[in-house]
């Protein structure tokens, strides 16, 4: 495999080191990066959690994870045993201030004090205040130390401010590093090179030739054992707050002056704050909430949210969410954004789609079909650009005929897609925060979805039920239909 | 195979039978729109020529060019038995007044008076009008009588204007069907699908988006026993007044208002009018000509023009052109339309390349590439766009590749792509000059055209030599490079 430059030494505590995302994403992507060489022998992983383990018992969860995580193909066992030794461990609970902190001191105080620091906090929310308090009290905050906040961060505005609070109290912003994988992902920042280093769709890239923008995040997966975490959340706060508008930013943006971070979040700002607000007397209008009830699956009966919950269960919370949004700047006019995403969807599958205005006049015996850019963020990651072309039968007029240029990221470029976490660790200890989301984007977006989320809570649109494995409420396809728009599988 | 709906019974009378064309393209043609239900069993085929030929003879002409050009698998034994069946010869001289018209007239008169008849004429131009009178004289003109010209329809426009004023006597211009099988090749229609029935392209057409155009068909074989045939005639008038005109025509021309012929072709003749002329004092700064020396093909020495036309030849014929043409309309501002064809070239190879401006400001680290849009007229009809992507490999910036998307027209829609001559002959039938030059585009093309050989036979410009087997003379190159352009085989 091609080998890259390395990036500094490093120490990466995480915070939460026994829990599901430091086994199925952390140690997985970072071994990758090792792997390709971008990894320094002296860097060290530090896990730490509550749990009382030993280093070699880490080690050997750690080596699990990778077992289960990483590609047979991509494991090589003399690799991983290299990359193991990378692994430390220390058994701490971050948010008591008199916990285990001196063998975590003790520990870091094996390296250098310039080593960069990061300190990835996969824990509860709640806590990041406290163990950034702790942090910090131990005289852990160097210079060089950066912080990593994995989401959600609050379930409103005010419990953003309060975490946002806590832990910008320790860490400067620019040393805060708040993760939303979905800018990690490969085809979200083929987005801007799409956008800014093609003309072709860079000209085409705003009301005068866009009719509208779809985006959607679907998974075939219920809520299964988590629905008590889940019923807290709602695809609201869980996907659309954060991930969804994410990408809309980068669909909606105008071009940055650079690609430095904060010109790009600047641009990414803009748009948040330009997002029409959709009070709770609109939410009947420009939403479409829904829970997913009994349905099949691949053939198999599977049971409703409710069921999935547990007995008796009571729950006003939605797994399916269709918005209507409108980004008001003189680029985007009148151009709706469709966002949706859902559980138990149809199909697994996260796209954005263009649909572009129909020809102004045909001169085809047919109207043509408006052209569409489907931009596959996964799975399949790719672009197809669906256009109208003469159908070749020899027939006495022109007759036309839809086809797909394609291209197929992974397969084009005969390359593997990295993961999204593989990106992002090492942007953290690059010090890069590009594709991290600044505080003023968190809160912008939790104002635009607080009055939303308000107007559910008092119940002024429906909570809808939609059979698990279809594409959600008839609600949502009539959100589209009122102006005579189509989601992209109801596309011919 | 699909049955298409047929056309009225028609005769289709070819002067000139015995001759190439009609083997291997008109019978070829004909034969596959039998094939799929297009040509009624009551139509007729009639050959004419001097050669004296009974029926049969000719029937077994026709079968022969059946064997050699179409595909073994297209040719049904049974289908061509009763396809043979249609076809009729008459030993006739067409431009001599005393010749057996009386076997054609009796051959005509067994049909009825109203049958659509088309008078195909592939014998020499300078016979056409001739042959028109005579048919006149013989009362074979009627309402429903068409005429097709093949090319060339003269030498400059002088003797084009004799050509039209000799058949516009016997026949009015919606009954004269101008061939020029460019227009007849699938691709060359995709330019009006992609154009018209796709915003996305259609909305990028212009000097806002466009830097300069590429027009070229390059052929690999060298004239070979055609030498002193071609020597009357040469590049400019071989491929580049007609073909690569009519090509300019389409991609240059503004949106019709119907697919009409008139409204078509007045689009394209307001182009023809409005390309610069090219004064014979502009020649050696807009042209390039010369002719091929000996060289190398697919590893085989083969000799140079002059010894291909024989011992002792002099020439000043070219047999490669190059020439930056200039569309005076607002949509065309200052792109160049860079027109190139050529015989013994490196590659056989017809494509339209647009070639996009480049961003006007670059936020990445390289700055990206032009986009590129080539439509591929032969071999492999399709249509490629190339476009900036990011490239996946996780490094700390957003590094870009080029990415081509493409769409192989035949593979897409798995269908068989007809020949060119396949559509033009039932067009004719149909009455449908559309796909047909109107004698006003002729004398526009040649008006262009006059000057540029007044300038070559002044020898303004010299007469390049390039080897067989090459892309051209080195000042071909020289012509883009000027303006910072590039032939498409020179683009990385």
């Amino acid at each position: 495999m091609a080998q890259l430059p390395p990036v500094d030494i490093f120490d990466y505590i995480v915070f939460g080191a026994t829990g599901d995302l430091t086994m199925r994403k952390l140690l997985p992507a970072l071994y990758y990066r090792y792997r390709d060489g971008q990894i320094p022998d002296q860097a060290r992983i530090i896990g730490t959690a509550r749990s009382p383990l030993s280093r070699a018992d880490f080690q050997a969860r750690a080596e699990k994870a990778l077992q289960n995580f990483v590609k047979p193909a991509d494991l090589d066992p003399d690799l991983a045993r290299r990359f193991l030794a990378l692994v430390h461990y220390v058994s701490l609970n971050g948010a008591e201030a008199g916990s285990n902190w001196p063998g975590l001191k003790d520990l870091l105080a094996e390296a250098p004090a310039d080593r960069i620091r990061v300190y990835y906090l996969a824990t509860a929310p709640d806590l990041y205040g406290r163990i950034c308090e702790n942090l910090s009290t131990q005289g852990l905050v160097t210079d060089q130390s950066r912080v990593v906040l994995e989401k959600p961060i609050g379930t409103d505005l005010a419990s953003a401010d309060e975490i946002n609070d806590g832990v910008g109290r320790f860490f400067p912003e620019n040393h805060i590093f708040r993760i939303d994988h979905y800018l990690g992902k490969e085809t979200v920042q083929a987005v801007i090179a799409l956008r800014f280093a093609n003309p072709v769709f860079e000209r085409l890239w705003s009301s005068d030739a866009i009719d509208y923008i779809q985006i959607t995040a679907a998974e075939t997966v219920g809520v299964e054992g988590r629905g008590p975490y889940y019923d807290k959340s709602g695809a609201m706060r869980d996907m659309i707050q954060n991930h969804l508008l994410q990408v809309l930013c980068l669909v909606a943006m105008d071009p940055p002056g650079s690609l430095e971070a904060d010109s790009l979040r600047n641009e990414k700002l803009k748009v948040l704050r330009a997002l029409r607000p959709i009070t709770p007397e609109d939410v009947a209008v420009s939403t479409v909430r829904a829970r997913y009830g009994a349905g099949e699956m691949g053939g198999k009966p599977v049971p409703g949210y409710l069921d999935d919950l547990g007995e008796n269960a009571v729950s006003n919370t939605e797994t399916f969410v269709a918005i209507r949004a409108q980004v008001d700047t003189w680029r985007w006019g009148n151009v709706p954004f469709y966002l949706r995403s859902g559980k138990r969807m149809a199909q697994k599958s996260s796209e954005i789609v263009i649909q572009f205005k129909t020809t102004p006049w045909s001169i085809f015996p047919e109207k043509p079909a408006a052209n569409r850019l489907v931009i596959r963020i996964q799975p399949d990651e790719g672009v197809m650009l669906t256009v109208s072309t003469k159908d070749p039968t020899p027939t006495d007029s022109v007759a036309l005929r839809q086809a797909d240029i394609n291209i197929a990221f992974e397969k084009a470029f005969a390359t593997r897609y990295p993961d999204a976490y593989e990106r992002l660790l090492l942007d953290v200890v690059r010090g890069d925060p590009v594709l991290f989301i600044r505080r003023d984007e968190v809160e912008a977006a939790w104002r635009w979805a607080d009055p939303i989320l308000q107007g559910w809570a008092e119940n002024k649109s429906p909570l809808e039920t939609y059979p698990a494995g279809s594409w959600g409420p008839d609600a949502a396809r009539a959100l589209l239909a009122e102006r005579g728009h189509r989601w992209h599988e109801d596309m011919v």
